[in-house]
């Protein structure tokens, strides 16, 4: 069981957010610092909604603060903190990492979309020209949009119970990717190439599916976000029906490289720092 | 080389201070709490000497803060910022370790004296009833006269290149323990029961020596507090004088299981610490 061992020289990169006993980041950051010999820790800090915004400059004074790694409930409270944010935070209104720029700026990203594109990338399938329907536009579900819109995707369609999210969500994407297609309120699968559940739905044993699994398409690559088990009953239905399946866990490991490049980080493959983590999957 | 595995229920004892790369806590305190699988790590905190009185109450107001050790340039500045501060730290006018007591009070104290007084205890000396003459009344050696005070020493003579930082801290040291017989002004160590070179003589290779060796009696305990070699050419003298003598860094291990107690953590023997730390000693 590697770990980084700290010294007066170690740098921290700071997991921001309560509750922390849930964090995994450190589990899977830390054993491949160990394992590079990099000089550097994921230390969870259990930050109140209150002190963020005081707390975060004042982080980021400290001299061996690195970066950090912003979760609940600070994900969109930090947008206001920043210096320079990204197209996609922009688009998510949220932010999940933040670093000091060497002009010292504060510039925040938001990688939760990238684990699903770059699963999907590293799954052999392609977003440019692509079409996609993400169901669930809150957080996880903006990101992804934003993620695969970045990505270069010609057609995307957006579905939520709350339609308001979905049009909102459209409106920025639009404003940021002005060539895209975008439509909104149906969540019908027929003729996209991506298929995306970004609600809650498969967390509880009867939930409904997002899908209506007798429209799906074997052509179609079906991810999911949902990460409580190994392949969700809609993963298990798309996989029936012929398509390439990605279970949530997979983006969990995918983003982390992308992490890795945003902190100046030597990067690591999804597999590398699954093989290290210590996580019980 | 064991080290804590950092996981979302870790504390943290922050160890503030700048430049941090000499920072030798977290190479005694996480071996430790990886032996005794405490959930708990020190991480160094370099915070700029203008931003510490907006971090500490920041830092302790996160869920996960079980402390802090607290070094230059912030051990003065510190105790503005505190609810509570012990006998030691006042007369100090300095702080090293501070806590949130379950009454929500940050409480801070000052265990640099300890050390010494620990060392000399465990070879066997007493202090009630002993006398002792401090050389070098700056910060570590008003802790070790605070320290010495406190364990019941009935006479005390304090000396310093400075008489008015000698006199200071003898109206101090008065106002808080009255009984204790306290002169100023001589560095001749005769009749001394215990001895301390508390100034930085010893650190550079032709630096002279804080006492007159040819003063010295065989009866005496001698201690020193420099730690940059194993036995300072003072040290040495005392040795062949035929006194029992304590080396440097002696204190920094036997300081280490007073910090444990203030933090409410299983104490450790020096002798534990040593083995497990991760030091060039």
């Amino acid at each position: 069981m590697r770990h980084p061992v700290i010294t007066g020289t170690t740098q921290i990169i700071a997991h921001l957010g309560v509750p922390t006993p849930a964090f995994k980041a450190p589990l899977i950051y830390n054993p491949w610092f160990a394992d590079q010999g990099l000089d550097l820790v994921v230390v969870p800090m259990g930050c109140e909604p209150q002190d963020f915004a005081d707390f975060l400059p004042l982080l980021f004074r400290l001299r061996n603060t690195r970066g950090a790694l912003i979760t609940m409930p600070h994900k969109v409270r930090v947008l206001d903190l920043l210096d320079d944010i990204s197209t996609t935070a922009r688009i998510c209104g949220a932010c999940n990492a933040v670093r000091r720029a060497p002009n010292g700026r504060l510039v925040g990203d938001m990688f939760d979309g990238q684990g699903f594109v770059r699963g999907l990338i590293n799954k052999g399938r392609t977003i440019g020209q692509a079409s996609a329907l993400v169901v669930g536009n809150g957080g996880v579900g903006s990101a992804i949009a934003a993620s695969l819109a970045e990505a270069g995707l010609a057609r995307l369609a957006l579905y939520d119970a709350n339609q308001q999210a979905s049009q909102a969500l459209a409106k920025r994407i639009a404003c940021a990717y002005p060539n895209i297609r975008i439509t909104t309120g149906s969540n019908d699968p027929l003729g996209f190439d991506i298929l995306v559940n970004a609600t809650p739905l498969g967390m509880q044993a009867h939930d409904p599916l997002p899908i209506d699994p007798a429209r799906l398409s074997p052509a179609s690559f079906v991810g999911e976000v949902v990460m409580s088990q190994q392949e969700t009953p809609f993963l298990a239905a798309a996989r029936a029906a012929g398509c390439q399946v990605q279970v949530g866990i997979d983006m969990l490991f995918e983003q982390i490289p992308a992490y890795l490049e945003f902190f100046d980080l030597p990067s690591a493959s999804p597999d590398q720092l699954r093989r290290l983590a210590h996580l019980p999957l």
